[in-house]
């Protein structure tokens, strides 16, 4: 167990290092955020940073020096970067679990190894691989870029063969994954944590709603069966457990068929804490940001209990303009990023309805 | 209402100004600390922070220059600052509020004057003056400093007549005042905040166990009949209209009598967040640290509902090497203040123990 005291070292300074930064001060720990934007929404509230790129290697050794273990808020920090510091600290998630979640066609090979179901899916290479893969997918289809999409971004939908060219080159020649349509009846997801000696605690599954293709809002419970339920939390373990995993991450699901055909499909695996396990801030005993500390630093994991309903939503662009009316619901618990600019698509904050037992 | 993005300036830097740095940086605003101690554990969750002296005039206008608000995180902050600060900038709460709960003597004549429940208190301005209260008073007896006491320091207890000049040279000839012997069953405090429109909320009444005169444990609900417990509240509600009160602050009260003759009476006004209150980080929807950001910034009050049975315990000194065992507990909280070194006697965190509902 890492002493409280100790320095975590943080890739990323967005609003999930600045969540992760507040929960390791708890614990007593000090945190170091490396990232190479300045005014990042994680440095006020940790006690060091570094502002440089992820390929700088002599801020990197730097870093590595005065920190005691490394983790990450985003996936897209560079393999390189990570298995550079891993030669010098601890560090979790690895290099390895990251290389797998950060490419769609990795990860979806990953999860039909572990036997679960996900789209059908082909490795895109050309025009040509393209049109083959849409005679054994069928239309309608997605065509995605493998690396650094979110939030929608680099992605495009195809729905007849005469798209298919025109989709291929707006993903501008990026290798890219073709994932059949899953028609689905809602979206949820399993936010987990998992320590390096293998205990596994996961939060209650979550339903999301998204806008835009960005999160808009999450409900715990989750309207879904029971038999579906364990199927998702079945796969969150084999994942985490298939991945060597250290830390907090997070499995999105589509839900599918009804009734006793309820049945769950992985979407995709976040290798960090996860803007759907917002809710455990102020609705669970341990929140998500606390267990990925816990798990990183050798502690035990928390209670992961739900406390009482809720529903998380978030604050996206001109959302922020809510901020006085949420300000005034005695049980709406706020939380802003210190983002000064409102822009368009940004995630400006979120804010979480307590919604009484059970 | 201060629009998230403001900066709150907070006076002192332990750890009561670290939580709320922690709940200012949630809200989205910017927190800038100004306190005289180096390594502060509330430096490092803040934006900015000055390091001076009270008396420093020129650090003080630069402060004020750069915040939108001052308020402080205890209580013996020079009223002549505060009162330099309210010429630049808000404060909350006010010098005057300040000036009546620094002095014991202005505190029990301000709660007498209320219509609340005190003990016999009289000024010491000389031995001779002692001797006459004693007479009036009886013994036992406790001779405080009028200002600068905490945790039990600046007090001695008076048994018999022959040690009134000892207690009396005892306390270097500060101002005084001596304090009647209350019989009490137990001890209780009030967390309450207003805003500056009259807006009252109170936490639910917490028991409170004290160890070498130092807050040991506190316990909510509190073994305390509802109509004692209805008192408390009233008292509180007063006290914080008679200030004038903006933020939270916290009464102490003593529980005597029992069954129907079972009553209050008030110790000390604390104006500040106080360790009896840290429960509610974990135990309420909204925190005392989150309600006092929310009143000095003219935000509604949040809800003071108490979300389960909760029990928080101080970690004092060497208690801190409880640590390991305490994160090992999946339902317990932890809060370290980041503190470098252990002393006997300093307050290194405190771990909340969440019991479940009712």
């Amino acid at each position: 167990m890492l002493p409280p005291g100790s320095t975590i070292g943080i890739l990323g300074g967005g609003q999930l290092g600045r969540m992760l930064a507040i929960a390791a001060a708890r614990l007593g720990f000090h945190c170091h955020i490396y990232c190479p934007e300045p005014e990042s929404p994680a440095f006020e509230v940790a006690s060091a940073h570094t502002l440089a790129a992820y390929e700088d290697e002599a801020a990197l050794a730097a870093f590595a020096k005065g920190v005691q273990v490394v983790t990450l808020e985003f996936e897209n920090v560079p393999v390189e970067t990570l298995r550079f510091l891993e030669a010098r600290v601890p560090v979790a998630p690895s290099s390895g679990a990251l290389e797998i979640a950060q490419d769609r066609l990795a990860e979806k090979t990953f999860a039909e190894r572990l036997g679960l179901r996900t789209a059908p899916f082909a490795d895109i290479a050309s025009v040509e691989s393209l049109h083959s893969a849409l005679d054994m997918i069928g239309l309608p289809a997605i065509l995605k870029t493998r690396r650094f999409g979110y939030d929608g971004k680099g992605q495009v939908k195809i729905v007849t063969r005469e798209g298919a060219a025109s989709a291929f080159q707006a993903l501008r020649d990026s290798p890219a994954i073709l994932e059949g349509f899953v028609r689905f009846s809602r979206e949820v997801s399993v936010i987990a944590a998992r320590t390096v000696s293998g205990e596994f605690v996961a939060f209650e599954v979550t339903e999301n709603e998204h806008r835009n293709h960005i999160l808009d809002r999450s409900m715990v419970p989750a309207r879904i069966g029971e038999r579906a339920c364990g199927a998702a939390m079945d796969a969150a373990r084999k994942i985490g457990d298939g991945l060597g995993y250290v830390g907090t991450f997070a499995v999105e699901f589509f839900v599918v068929g009804d009734g006793d055909a309820e049945d769950v499909v992985v979407n995709e695996i976040a290798p960090r804490v996860h803007n759907s396990g917002h809710w455990t801030i102020d609705g669970a005993v341990t929140c998500q940001f606390e267990q990925h500390i816990r798990a990183i630093c050798g502690w035990p994991l928390g209670s992961a209990r739900r406390r009482e309903r809720v529903e998380m939503i978030n604050l996206v662009g001109a959302d922020m303009e809510l901020w006085a009316e949420l300000a005034a619901q005695p049980a709406t618990k706020m939380h802003l990023y210190g983002k000064s600019e409102t822009r368009r698509g940004r995630k400006m904050g979120h804010a979480t309805r307590l919604l009484g037992n059970p």
